[in-house]
């Protein structure tokens, strides 16, 4: 998506070989017309598996979600974080380690709201080495719905998930791959 | 608004006097077609007022602000929610008191985003005893921008905020007003 690389360029700040900052545009203050387009390439790549609901991670998730849940006409559920706790019999808990952040946290998401008859589209701003991602496939495959496939704005492919998640057959799709932030440099594969 | 208020008389739970939970649309599963109508009237209200940034605090607020901004064709802040901290010179910092959630944080703007000629329009999912809201206030005016007015989903009444807030002469636009919550009824003033 051409859109997202260019802003990836222009306003995006490499902080070390592992991280790269989009506060301007999508992790703290947000584009609502990238947010669209963005929803609208999730649209086209997913309307046809007949998605009932968006899962996503607040809080960065949420406005692309809630664009692609617009365009695909289905509800959002966002993952709620919190620090690993005791035990609810109303929730789906897993536990995720950010790598990027360095800490613990647990992702939940109500029974409630995920049954065995949803087609689940998961959503989210990055995927790095895949443990959100597979904290909410885990949920979705726990409460009986199948999941389509996962929506991703910033991939970075050196950090492996696609690799870490191989065994689950999952159609990732990624807006923007980044290959390297190497010597302070953004490298695209995609 | 007439949609909002059937979806909380219908969905929303009455859990005591002071709270409404309304986590089917609003504060866990989002419905987006719901959040595009409620961008729609925030546009309608504040259009006229050259509103160049939103500013709303995660995680509930985010949906809802993005449809707005995407009306408004404007960029959309989150304030990020954190627990009282050491000071950083790079954000603003508001402490908040949640009377429902019964906990304290600390809500953070980067001071990158908020500029003197900005005319802020803040949103939030809730208004009770209206702490969050002064908050974002008091960042909007501490980085010398405009505070135009407040745009709120769900406002209820009876916790005062209009009240509280009085000094600020801030234009509070609702688009659901509780007058109470008693005998596990919702009683609408709007």
């Amino acid at each position: 998506m051409k859109l997202l690389q260019d802003l990836i360029i222009e306003k995006g700040k490499v902080i070390n070989e592992s991280i790269l900052k989009v506060d301007s545009f999508l992790n703290h203050q947000i584009d609502p017309m990238l947010m669209s387009e963005i929803g609208k390439a999730f649209f086209e790549h997913f309307h046809k598996h007949n998605v009932t609901k968006i899962l996503t991670i607040e809080a960065s998730g949420i406005a692309v979600a809630v664009m692609a849940g617009f365009y695909l006409q289905v509800p959002v559920i966002f993952g709620k974080k919190q620090k690993p706790s005791t035990f609810s019999e109303h929730f789906y808990k897993k536990m995720v380690t950010s790598f990027t952040k360095n800490v613990d946290y647990e992702v939940c998401v109500s029974k409630e709201f995920l049954h065995p008859c949803d087609r689940i589209l998961i959503i989210d701003d990055f995927l790095a080495h895949g443990n959100a991602l597979k904290a909410l496939y885990d949920i979705t495959i726990e409460s009986g719905a199948e999941v389509v496939g996962a929506g991703i704005v910033i991939e970075k492919a050196f950090q492996k998930a696609r690799q870490n998640l191989e065994g689950l057959n999952l159609d990732i799709f990624s807006l923007a791959i980044i290959n390297s932030l190497k010597h302070n440099q953004v490298e695209f594969l995609k």
